[in-house]
């Protein structure tokens, strides 16, 4: 009998060409139906509920998927998570296992037929991590945005008050995005604050939705607000104006985190995490 | 007139064919080369310390090179830096620099004509790093040994206390290895800890030399200890077959970090760090 899959799947994102399935490309999309094809012993295609770009990484991406097949739904991790991780050994004497995969299937569960991982879900949660001590970790190239210099926390939070809330976001929409039904969105919540004295600062945004580049636009333009090159009060006339110009540049792929994707409203209305 | 040149380099391994020169291969001592090179604007060679393998990474790497060039010798780790940067950069609107150096020289000064970068070291310390949480931390795949099993700590700095002193070490020296002169070596400190509640464990062992792929093998048989399958009492008997089959298998290299550079026989005696 066909069943309906939810899972949750969490990769790095510095090794793969974005989350949607390309020809020839290394996809995170492309990675998950590949493993899951060969368990299902059937083509498998999943809808995951996230297009994240290239670099960008997912701690809870979640796809779901439709198949009539044997192994045991809670099996689906721990067998999928063995097929992604083969052919990432290192050679090593006596067979130890050097590497363990970039892409990981955290859950499976078996949700009703009517239930797909992007329609229904209420929400988003992205963070952004800012490397902004002067010489940045040397291991932190592909995880953070090695901007190397310090930001005014508190004048970045003034900035934020003027995006939480419910506004047409299309000054913060990537420059030649497909036309959208509509660019109003509602942020529920968006702060920054240091990861204790790494140097690293950390952009958390909660929304119902994002447009194309949204969350790295925003992310631009409080960086500028955090160098000083603008000040808060000029976030409502960015917003105003609709355009992309006024805002500011778009934030490198590699900071990107999808934090945590809600199916339910009141989650995504209050921070738990 | 011609100037002798001591560097301090740092790197990320995960991006190198190793620290050696090779042709058509991205190297560490290549990189630095060929920066030194356009700097000096002559053709530079570097002698480094120690020659890491691929995927090995150096927090204090340590080369010298020879020139008769205009450049400040101060200005060159900014001149070098920005050069071995560029090229990183991401594409990003408004030019944003994006993603910095994975290897970086941290300091550069005169030293006198004589003074050879590896001949007058005393000593090395390497640190060696495994995440021993189950699921291993996604991001640590390029850093750490992902072993993804407890280990016992407390047997492993049993079987440490062994291997501190002064031994034949041909049994910790991959097969095959060019023969040496002498395969005698002192190992004045040993160590095995874990870094916080991270999950990662780490092994610092200082000494005098190491042969080929030493430290690897120290740590895969400390790990067997720490997995139960050898117990502390047996490295006595490993020390002295002098055969490379009773020891270990060789840890993976990514764990692997050249941590310090001994010029002075005293701080390779005492652990300050």
């Amino acid at each position: 009998m066909e069943k309906n899959v939810l899972l949750t799947i969490a990769y790095d994102g510095s090794g793969f060409s974005g989350w949607q399935r390309q020809k020839g490309l290394r996809t995170a999309q492309g990675e998950i139906e590949r493993v899951l094809s060969l368990l299902c012993n059937q083509e498998i295609s999943v809808d995951g509920t996230s297009r994240t770009d290239a670099g960008v990484h997912a701690l809870d991406q979640h796809a779901s998927f439709k198949g009539d097949f044997s192994i045991p739904v809670e099996n689906i991790p721990r067998a999928a998570n063995d097929l992604l991780a083969a052919g990432l050994y290192t050679e090593m004497e006596k067979g130890y296992k050097g590497k363990s995969a970039d892409i990981r299937i955290l859950e499976a569960k078996e949700v009703p037929m009517d239930f797909h991982a992007r329609f229904n879900s209420k929400g988003k949660m992205y963070r952004y991590l800012i490397d902004t001590s002067e010489e940045c970790d040397l291991f932190s190239r592909n995880t953070a945005y090695n901007l190397g210099q310090a930001l005014d926390i508190e004048a970045m939070n003034e900035a934020c008050k003027y995006i939480i809330g419910t506004h047409d976001f299309k000054a913060f929409e990537a420059a030649g995005s497909t036309p959208r039904e509509s660019t109003v969105r509602t942020i529920y919540g968006l702060r920054v604050f240091p990861l204790g004295n790494s140097g690293l600062i950390a952009v958390e945004v909660k929304g119902d939705g994002f447009l194309y580049n949204m969350v790295r636009i925003m992310v631009g333009t409080l960086v500028d607000v955090g160098l000083g090159k603008r000040s808060a009060e000029e976030l409502p006339d960015i917003l105003e104006s609709l355009d992309r110009t006024k805002a500011g540049p778009t934030a490198p792929a590699e900071g990107l985190y999808l934090a945590k994707v809600y199916y339910e409203e009141e989650d995504l209305k209050t921070w738990k995490e």
